[in-house]
């Protein structure tokens, strides 16, 4: 496996690569891997013969406020769990070498990041496009690797690769969940054992909506009244939003007519949760 | 040479000609060919294996009650004259093949666009930066050519390039100009032949500001108003802008320091026309 540092030592390897006829595969990722990442780099593996991991704790994603300097980091054990799924390169540029001025460039994707987590972490999702943009750029994979996890992120990267006719294949795939339901994120590590515990609740509320879906209720009302119940009862610092869109255009539907995508995002302890679930009536 | 018609069939072509080690060059245009675009094929036949000219009039960087519905356009002529410099292929896509919805994402470059042209053209420069992001994901060429007449466009995609990484090489040639100095445009077509002798000032109030600056004017006000008044006597319908700016930042200068951009858009008839010049005291 090689660790790669510099943009054009990236750029070089992946036109090598390519040029011989090779499919190579992208996970972007922030590192601090857990098993969610590494289904995607097992995902990779599969559907590409290069398979590139990027582990970037990337700046211009984070808030004012946000955990950009909390934020964890085991370049080492990321290291060590790559090597065991066989990975081929790490791309782990310094922040300098991303960002060597402030981007005057930024890229904005209008209507899908205006509702969810854009509401609440504005300027998120611009950083985001603008270094999945970069790394695009940089990596030149065939195809990307993206969680449904984060899914208004695959969302957006999504619209902005087909807007800006980017030549890669978006791949999304499942949330990944420890034994009680809670979905893997590297944020799970700022939690106590007890709101650890207390978590567990996201991903029961989204369940308890999908039950209640199915057995015929279609007030959006009366689902997301039951699932904010649910997760009041649990203490979170903060519900951020209970949500039922569009998993299309993310906008808030009025009824259960189609597929519908159930979104949380709360707050325990000093962890931002979220999770979703696309449930068919 | 080929002419290609669809994004899918260019980014295959442009795979196979890199494969097999080529290096490719894209010159991009609204089409209705001048010596000023064939200056710049000429100079991709010289860098580049592979020629690639896109014809396609951008929709986006077209404001309202701007001339995009009759932008001059005669694909017959650019194909004969793009035959007579051996180019290897043109890119002539359809609207509906580049904009199959409308764009949700923004390509915006700060600073570089708000003076000059973009002050006046709102919009103008995302629409720009927004095609030829497309452009340069389809035909992914290894070198990209523009002209110096569009001098701020080049600045905004020079940048673009930069802060996004697309591993391309931007080459600015020099402005094309007429015998009287006015600078080549396919909107020169718009002029009567009053308007386009009284345009040749443009030219020569630049080539003035030069004199007075090699002369030692050190004043900026006392050349733009030199420059004013030379066009104000040839009677324009209006003076968009006669502006010194740093070649780099963009931004006005208040003295001649250093190397010093001048650039003036003045309407003629029915043309905006643009122009500039280099200066270095």
């Amino acid at each position: 496996m090689e660790i790669v540092r510099t943009v054009h030592e990236m750029q070089t390897y992946s036109d090598e690569v390519r040029a011989q006829g090779s499919i190579t595969g992208l996970v972007p990722t922030m590192g601090y891997l857990h098993e969610g990442h590494l289904s995607l780099v097992r995902r990779a593996r599969e559907d590409a013969d290069i398979v590139i991991v990027s582990i970037f704790v990337n700046p211009t994603q984070f808030g004012p406020g946000e955990d950009l300097s909390t934020y964890p980091r085991d370049f080492e054990s990321d290291v060590h769990l790559l090597e065991k799924e066989n990975a081929d390169v790490i791309f782990n540029p310094a922040v300098s070498g991303m960002y060597p001025e402030p981007s005057l460039t930024n890229v904005y994707v209008h209507k899908l990041t205006q509702g969810l987590c854009g509401a609440d972490r504005p300027g998120h999702f611009e950083g985001v496009a603008l270094v999945v943009a970069k790394l695009l750029n940089i990596v030149k994979p065939h195809k990307a690797f993206f969680g449904a996890k984060d899914f208004q992120q695959q969302a957006v990267i999504r619209r902005m690769v087909t807007d800006l006719n980017f030549d890669v294949e978006i791949v999304t795939c499942p949330v990944v969940r420890e034994r009680d339901g809670l979905a893997m994120s590297s944020r799970n590590m700022y939690l106590t054992s007890d709101e650890r515990e207390r978590a567990a609740v996201l991903n029961q509320s989204l369940e308890e909506a999908e039950r209640l879906i199915k057995e015929g209720e279609r007030s959006v009302d009366a689902i997301l009244n039951r699932m904010r119940t649910m997760i009041q009862s649990k203490n979170p610092v903060k519900i951020d939003y209970v949500s039922a869109v569009d998993p299309d255009t993310l906008e808030p539907v009025t009824g259960i007519r189609g597929p519908v995508l159930l979104a949380v995002a709360v707050r325990f302890g000093k962890a931002r949760l979220v999770d979703n679930r696309l449930v068919e009536p």
